[in-house]
C-alpha cells in the first residue's frame, strides 16, 4: 500500500526518497468495507486521508432525509472535510465507501509537522488545495447554470472511468438532479 | 484609499506597521465606474484586486446568452479568478462593477514576491484561501440541495447588507433561481 503511495509522490510532487519515506512513515494504512464510514456529520474530521484503491463519497443529508453528494474520491487522491479539518470543529458532511477501499491517514498535528518540516511537500500541498478550488468553481458554475443533460454529459467528459462503478442514484445525487430526470437522460442517449 | 487597507491588514492579518506599508505601496490604486469590466471572458486575470470600497461581481454568460454569478465581492475583500491567475490562463468569467468602486491591484510577480518576502502575508493568504474554500463548499452543498425558498434565505441571513444594493435579477442569478421565482418567494414572504 506504502509503494503505491510512494510512486504517487514520486511522479508528482517532485520530492526526494528520504523525504517521501518520512511522510510515508507517518501514515496509518486503513482497510475499509463497502458503506463503512470514515466521518460522520457532528465528528471531527482529525484526519487528511489518500486513498490508495476503491472509491470513497463525501455526502450530506437534508432535513427530508435525500443525500446530496460533494465529491468522489478514487486511487491516488486525497479527501477530507477541509473546514473540520482546518478548525477541527464537527463536521456537517459524512465520508464512505462507494467500494472496499485502502487508505492512509495522517493525524492534522502530524501531517502539519510534515508541512513544516518540507518545504517541498508544502508546495504539494497549496498546489493540491488550488486545483481543488479550481474544480469546485467550475462545479459551481455548472451546477447554477447547466441543464440536466449539461450536467451528465459533463460528468461523463470529467469522470469517464468511475461511470460503471457508480449506482445511478449516486451519480444523481452528486449532479443534483432526481433519478427519473438522469434516467430519462441516459435513455434518450442510448436511442441516439 | 491606502488608510482603509491599512487599517484592514492592521486588525486582520497581525502584520508590522512596515510590512503593511511594503503592501500597500506595491498596490496602484483605481477607481472603476458603475458597470466596468476588470476582467473578462477570454483574458488572463493579472492582478489580484481588493476592494476598498464598492461592490464587484464574478459571472459567466453560458450558450443562450444567461448570466450566473460566481461571487459578489464588497469592501475590505478581496476577488480574482483564481484559476486564471495562478496559471495565467484566459479565464472563462467576468467581473464587473455593480456600483462604483475603489479597488487596490497587484500584479502577480509583485504579489508573489510579496508572498515570499512576508512569511505572515503568507499565513494570511492561506488562511483567506482557505475560507474561500470553506465558503464554496457550503455554497455548492446549498445549491445542489436547497429548495428555491431556502437559497433565498440563505442570502438574506449571509449577505442582509447586499439585498438593497443589488438588483433583483442579479440576487436570482447568483441563487441560480429565476427572476420570477425569486419575486415569487419574496412577495410570499412579505405577505406572512
Amino acid at each position: 500500500m506504502i509503494s503505491a503511495f510512494e510512486t504517487y509522490l514520486h511522479t508528482h510532487a517532485g520530492l526526494t526518497g528520504e523525504e517521501i519515506n518520512r511522510i510515508s512513515s507517518a501514515a496509518t494504512a486503513r482497510s475499509i468495507r463497502r458503506n463503512e464510514l470514515i466521518l460522520q456529520e457532528g465528528q471531527v474530521c482529525r484526519h487528511k486521508t489518500f486513498l490508495v484503491s476503491g472509491l470513497l463519497r463525501t455526502y450530506g443529508i437534508v432535513a427530508d432525509g435525500s443525500e446530496h453528494i460533494l465529491q468522489f474520491a478514487s486511487e491516488n487522491t486525497w479527501t477530507l472535510d477541509a473546514e473540520s479539518y482546518d478548525h477541527q470543529k464537527p463536521t456537517l458532511f459524512n465520508i464512505a465507501a462507494v467500494e472496499r477501499s485502502e487508505l492512509l491517514q495522517w493525524t492534522k498535528p502530524a501531517f502539519d509537522r510534515l508541512l513544516l518540516e518540507i518545504p517541498a511537500l508544502k508546495a504539494f500541498s497549496e498546489q493540491l488545495i488550488a486545483n481543488s478550488n479550481h474544480r469546485s468553481r467550475q462545479r459551481l458554475f455548472t451546477s447554477l447554470s447547466a441543464t440536466p443533460e449539461e450536467k451528465y454529459e459533463d460528468f461523463v467528459r470529467l469522470f469517464p472511468d468511475l461511470l460503471a462503478r457508480l449506482p445511478l442514484h449516486m451519480i444523481a445525487a452528486y449532479l443534483g438532479i432526481s433519478l427519473k430526470t438522469l434516467t430519462r437522460i441516459r435513455h434518450a442517449q442510448l436511442k441516439r
